[in-house]
């Protein structure tokens, strides 16, 4: 289980050319610590700025007679991490059939806005920042059309390389609490096993529309049902969203 | 009311030699605001790496027969302060005899500790790290120890310009919550009128040893009426401190 800041990453997914990726700078500990050219598995590949405080990788690895125990793998690899945004909070060695992501059965992001005139410093990078006062309930109500089994496409990137537009949506609600300072913080938090590139936060802009009352309840079923990218909001900034936690 | 991130200063306090201060980057905002030369008064002078989420300083402007609304000097202070790490909340036009350090009848300093095995990257330099698990339960009684009008000496740094080492704190109390990715926070909240220099972080620091098992609640007794700065522990880091709001 790693936690990284994506504002220093162009993403999860290890790319050419010396672009940072959270895989890479992790792939690069592993060669550190076995010599060995290994490639990793991630629950969800990360956008660029979008962070993780429980996002799961596995790889294989034929470490021989030798007895290997988690916690070695995490101060191995962390030793080898060090000054990078991305560090190991838990290792274990799984069954051979164990995948980070086919073995998912839940994820859980959280969104947050900050709702407030003053741009943030402390949560720069951290959060959406919108000087309009959101309508928390009406966006709490409204999420709830986005709940079960649907054809997402309205809320799919056009880069998506998943077979099909179909997902089931577990949770999706809408909560606020008073930020320090003056201001309200508004948090987003969806589960389901699996979600569409974008999905998350092309759902957060939808529901950003909801909170400023462009946007009511039937607005958002119409969005979802013409699948239709274009019918939808703008997708909300990467800086907001956290992948907290996948569940097996 | 302003809201920093302490990183990126040397402290609140002007400094020689381009130095980066609070202090500077809110006066040349306010001087590229109305063209004169302005010196602002903050209710308590943080140090290097400490950050505030409320802050109160106040100046004095002769502003004339303009009508001069708080909501105007936010915008136009914050539109020169775009990109720094500093940004105004909150402004009012105060009584003439309002003075933000000394009309200020009280104040809350927050301190966070992160105690798990990884260091923090999404918290880094926002928290004090420990490996150490802490007996929360003992950090809070031991921190009644301190409660009450107390010669402050031992929690007293070298620099410090008060007057007298007296203080009163009116609260200290030390709780915890689960950290997302597996972890503990624990979060020290202290209110008094007036602190002595580094005395809030030097009462984590003593804190830290209880919670760590090294002191109980005669040692920090016994620290405390040794009124001398040696036989306390080491000063926490600025990282965790936060001067969260000034009351008048």
């Amino acid at each position: 289980m790693v936690e990284y800041d994506g504002t220093c990453f162009s993403g999860w997914q290890r790319q050419d050319g010396g672009i940072p990726s959270v895989q890479e700078d992790i792939e690069s500990a592993i060669t550190a610590f076995c010599q060995l050219d290994i490639r990793i598995h991630a629950a969800g590949r990360t956008d660029a700025g979008v962070h993780a405080q429980g996002q799961v990788a596995h790889f294989d690895l034929d470490y021989g007679d030798r007895k290997l125990e988690g916690w070695q793998l995490v101060n191995a690899l962390n030793a080898h991490l060090r000054n990078k945004a991305v560090v190991v909070l838990k290792a274990e060695i799984a069954d051979p059939a164990f995948h980070a992501r086919f073995s998912a059965k839940n994820k859980l992001y959280r969104y947050r806005i900050l709702s407030r005139v003053a741009v943030p410093v402390l949560d720069a990078k951290r959060v959406w920042h919108t000087r309009h006062e959101l309508n928390v309930d009406a966006m709490n109500r409204c999420a709830k059309v986005l709940l079960g089994t649907h054809d997402f496409t309205s809320f799919r990137a056009a880069e998506c390389q998943s077979k099909s537009p179909v997902k089931t949506l577990d949770r999706l609600d809408v909560f606020a609490r008073n930020y320090e300072g003056g201001g309200i913080e508004i948090i987003i938090e969806t589960e389901g096993r699996s979600f569409l590139h974008h999905q998350v936060r092309n759902m957060a802009g939808a529901l950003m529309e909801v909170g400023t009352g462009e946007w009511n309840e039937a607005d958002l079923q119409r969005v979802l049902e013409a699948r239709d990218r274009k019918e939808n909001a703008v997708t909300a900034p990467p800086d907001g969203l956290y992948l907290v936690r996948v569940d097996y």
